[in-house]
């Protein structure tokens, strides 16, 4: 049976995801951004691991070595801070081609090492090896204060949904390279964001731990993680359509790819914000030392469902991006 | 410049790896079977990865996805197990196809979750992805007693080179494989070690250490491995041939294949056996307790580098398997 007929992604996760765990050292094993397991006393240690594949993680053309090592670092140290962590090691494998050129490995590197050193992560280790398509995979081991592991199960009715940033960036980044194809000067601005996607830091990941009941990073859409939230949760949530924060940038490059930068940010992959649920309260303490997030909706009780008001209309949420889909 | 050209994948990883650490708490990076960092009091945190590409590590119609799923956890087992460790947590990274069927990552599940539970490993997420290829990667973490880490750096002059099991076995398999091309019963019993590869449990690798100064798992030929040793040990050795154990379903295999079964143990990869050194009075005392291992060698010093002995005649070493060689 084709991975799409049960379901897609996630469900095949669900599906291999289904023995028991009788580790009870194990925190969270399966379906959250990262594993979490006891460590020491007052620090939990968090696995995190993301496999990136030419033409669908980036394209030779589009991204530079560089910046691919760079993605590759980013968006493993997304899943570490949206846990409350820190990340701390990493190991990378790489599968190269026959006729790879050193320096492009070299250059990969070169990515690896900037973003690691941003995020105070030491590269320890990896695999090389070599197949007929790029493909690269990084694990990244971080820690969390016990106080601050923040897991997607933690959200509770009556907080207020809230994100990091923007969204849609790195969708409307991606429509205008497929539309304009080659690099030309005049669009970089609009495609930046997707060739350079950022992890928040450590530092802002625990400013909001402090103050958030549940967390989790924006990598397939606001619509995919809040659902993410609400399962492991056991709530219903509502978000507000107005509410959805969009750049100038964003919307422009919408509508130069003729797309609605709503649909970019509910379903677009790879934004690496933090999506968060918070009490009003709280929110308001977040504020004096954070500032650059939005509301965006409310928790809610399971049987009102998960919904996104659009006009005082309600719509259903629909599905994030799914590889399988 | 080509891969091949700079020497291979050996002198590609010294290239990149050659930023400095400055992560006190980091005891070994790139370089060894798993990368070891300080964790609590008596014991160090293992990392190990390890990455399989289609037509590469296997073959769909050869190996069967349980096949898969076993040899990726076994292949990273051994990489904690040649430590002295004891593996705890997998990360597991799959690349599918868009046609890929949900029973084949049942299967592969099933093998990597058969080889976890025979050596106590909880799985603990991952990721899965879409491309054009099969790409699975896999990270361990374990953990090892201070007391018993072994290193490739910790051979001394005098030492004794010792192998666990047998050599050359998955590699005689590999060439029956490709002469026969199908899975004929009669070429099964020397194709079983080529396509179900077995890690040395954690319990061997601890009673090695004890009595070890250095260790490494054999995945790319005894000669490779011993030359591993010998750079991080500052040492030269001599192998000598005629030890080098090899059993009578290998001979046979490599008879078939009108190949030399001596070049399959030197240079053949992924039998998963262990090389170490010992003294001579540590090894009597090995054999207390564990007896699966021939003494193959001996650690010189530097000076005399590193060579084979054969009729009494001094070959060189050579080089194990290389990736873009």
């Amino acid at each position: 049976m084709l991975i799409s007929k049960i379901g897609g992604e996630f469900d095949l996760i669900k599906r291999i995801a289904n023995k028991k765990m009788n580790d009870p050292r194990v925190i969270k094993g399966i379906g959250d951004d990262s594993a979490a397991v006891r460590y020491t006393r007052d620090k939990y240690l968090l696995l995190a691991t993301d496999m990136m594949v030419e033409n669908n993680h980036f394209k030779i053309g589009w991204h530079s070595p560089y910046q691919i090592g760079k993605k590759l670092m980013e968006s493993n140290v997304s899943d570490i801070v949206s846990m409350g962590g820190v990340p701390k090691y990493a190991l990378v494998s790489l599968s190269l081609k026959k006729q790879t050129a050193v320096e492009f490995v070299e250059e990969l590197y070169r990515g690896l090492y900037a973003s690691a050193a941003k995020h105070g992560v030491s590269i320890l280790g990896g695999d090389t090896t070599r197949g007929g398509e790029y493909a690269f995979n990084l694990t990244l081991v971080g820690e969390a204060k016990k106080s601050l592991l923040r897991l997607r199960s933690g959200a509770m009715i009556g907080d207020l949904v809230c994100v990091t940033g923007d969204l849609g960036k790195s969708t409307a980044g991606l429509r205008i390279l497929e539309k304009y194809k080659s690099l030309k000067p005049a669009i970089k601005k609009y495609i930046k964001k997707h060739l350079n996607p950022i992890a928040r830091s450590a530092q802002t990941g625990r400013q909001i731990a402090k103050h958030a009941h549940a967390m989790i990073d924006v990598s397939d859409g606001l619509a995919s993680e809040i659902s993410h939230i609400c399962e492991e949760s056991g709530t219903g949530a509502r978000i507000d359509w107005e509410s959805i924060p969009i750049s100038k940038t964003t919307k422009t490059a919408a509508e130069m790819t003729k797309s609605d930068p709503y649909e970019m940010a509910l379903y677009g992959g790879e934004d690496f914000e933090i999506v968060f649920t918070a009490s009003a309260k709280n929110l308001k303490k977040l504020r004096s030392c954070f500032k650059d997030f939005s509301v965006v909706g409310e928790i809610l009780d399971k049987k009102e469902g998960i919904f996104i008001m659009k006009n005082g209309k309600r719509l259903p949420t629909g599905r994030g991006f799914d590889h399988f889909g």
